[in-house]
């Protein structure tokens, strides 16, 4: 469904701001609960918290993170799960979150009943509550912004700092293809997955994969060291080259480093008991710079750059 | 400034989204904190609390909420205190804030650079930590949606619920005229007012007026009563007509309702013993919908409602 009306019906300045509110709590439902809980005061007023706790914001674009094609109950489903993906990076749970919509006044109700239909069926399903949000208007464009509030799960918050040299490199799933393959919308953020690990003191950093794996590797690569890859042991998705599975992102995987002399089969064989149907794949090592070898020297940085120009 | 630059030279492109968010983090300062505590991870890591918590988010849309003749810093300004006035609105101290960016790539880099400084010397005066974020692309537009993470300050949270038929409506500040005038970015929210007037057990709900006072008072209004003002004695932005105070919007003025039989004229001593250039008007009072009487039967709802069409 494109998310614009080119006649005069099922447009939402038909309801005006008022009345998409509360059309957007019915479309919520109970994963939305009253204020000053909910939505309906200047503020959510949340209860206090004993744990650290986890911030992240997303967008979900209209034009770039999602198209016409792609159903709009999975564009929301998509705008919850980017964010908690990330919470899922540092092996946190999610809590609370509030959205942001910035829209054109032609966009079609049923497309926005659709959206929050699917952003709460997500919502529902990883505990979250949706506490408030903003509409506003603005021409030609479709965006919701979603910050989601989380905690960490016991003692340990898992950064993208740790790893030392000669660490290995552990990637979750599959790589590459996100877009053609739908997996882009349809993915399950690896929250369980992140929180089994955060509680292995011998994985040492994490982080998800985002903009593709040969770019986002390198904010786990500690300064003296370089990521030395078996390209062939990479786990590409179905049909996919190299390159898309370095570079294409949208993967929402967990990529984590695991601390040197570590039994690498019993965690596999620990792993595998707790999530038989989830890869768990070895790619590498962080090799100490000044040593010499056989290995390539760093990896091509081919992952996907926003805003950058065309050279 | 006009954020968009006509040439090929100071685009945003030219720095990339890796350049863009180093050079953000150097625009912030020590607003910024260092990761996990601020920008660099997945997510912000922030301390457990032990009050409740206040979570609000309101975005900034180039030719909605400023245009190239608000200067950037001021943009950055107003972003931030758009998001205090709801924390204000409570009576509540605020703490962190994640900024969503989403930009055209021919964006200003000045324009970036000037929206960031004047963003980061709010924050410092207001004492909010900027803890992470995100930027995107999207073509055509500018828009900047921050969320605000505050925190109760002391028992009590003042919520918008609370007034009875007999309250007397209470307003700070001067209304109407906000776009005109530069206050919409000039002024200051209402924090330590806020947090005074939460302290006082005779205030019984608080809001502030953000899309004038006219459509703002119905979520004050208990469901057994109307407003009753006293029109001529709405405090107005000097030149403003009684229109423009009851319906321009962006005042971001607290208004708040008072118990029936409080000693107002104790109340307004304190007030301007603790804040001398600030006005306190009592605006009118709630009457019980079956009250007889020669006040008007309920205000006009010429608030600026937004997304409505034209009738």
């Amino acid at each position: 469904m494109h998310p614009f009306a080119t006649g005069p019906r099922d447009r939402v300045d038909a309801l005006g701001e008022g009345g998409l509110i509360t059309a957007i709590r019915r479309w919520l439902g109970k994963t939305c609960p009253r204020a000053p809980a909910g939505i309906g005061d200047d503020c959510a007023v949340l209860p206090a918290v004993r744990a650290r706790q986890l911030l992240t914001v997303d967008p979900v674009i209209f034009g770039r993170h999602f198209d016409a094609t792609v159903p709009p109950a999975a564009v929301g489903a998509k705008l919850l799960k980017r964010n908690l993906s990330d919470i899922a990076a540092m092996g946190g749970k999610p809590r609370v979150a509030v959205v942001s919509l910035c829209l054109d006044r032609a966009t079609r109700i049923r497309w926005l009943q659709a959206f929050h239909r699917g952003l709460a069926a997500t919502a529902r399903r990883y505990g979250v509550a949706l506490v408030g949000g903003d509409v506003a208007e603005a021409p030609g464009v479709l965006i919701a912004t979603l910050t989601l509030l989380g905690e960490a799960d016991g003692k340990r918050v898992l950064t993208r700092k740790g790893a030392r040299a000669g660490d290995w490199i552990v990637v979750t799933g599959r790589l590459g293809g996100s877009l053609s393959s739908g997996h882009h919308h349809r993915f399950t953020p690896r929250l369980t997955e992140g929180r089994w690990l955060a509680r292995r003191s011998e994985i040492r950093s994490m982080m998800d994969v985002s903009d593709g794996l040969a770019k986002d590797l390198a904010a786990l690569t500690p300064s003296d060291s370089r990521a030395v890859l078996d390209l062939g042991a990479i786990p590409r998705r179905r049909g996919c080259t190299l390159a898309a599975a370095l570079g294409d992102g949208e993967d929402y995987e967990l990529l984590c480093t695991v601390r040197d002399g570590t039994d690498l089969t019993s965690l596999h064989r620990a792993w595998r008991r707790r999530f038989p149907t989830v890869p768990l794949t070895v790619i590498g090592r962080f090799a100490r710079k000044s040593a010499a070898g056989p290995a390539p020297d760093h990896l091509p940085a081919t992952g996907y750059e926003h805003l950058r120009s065309a050279p």
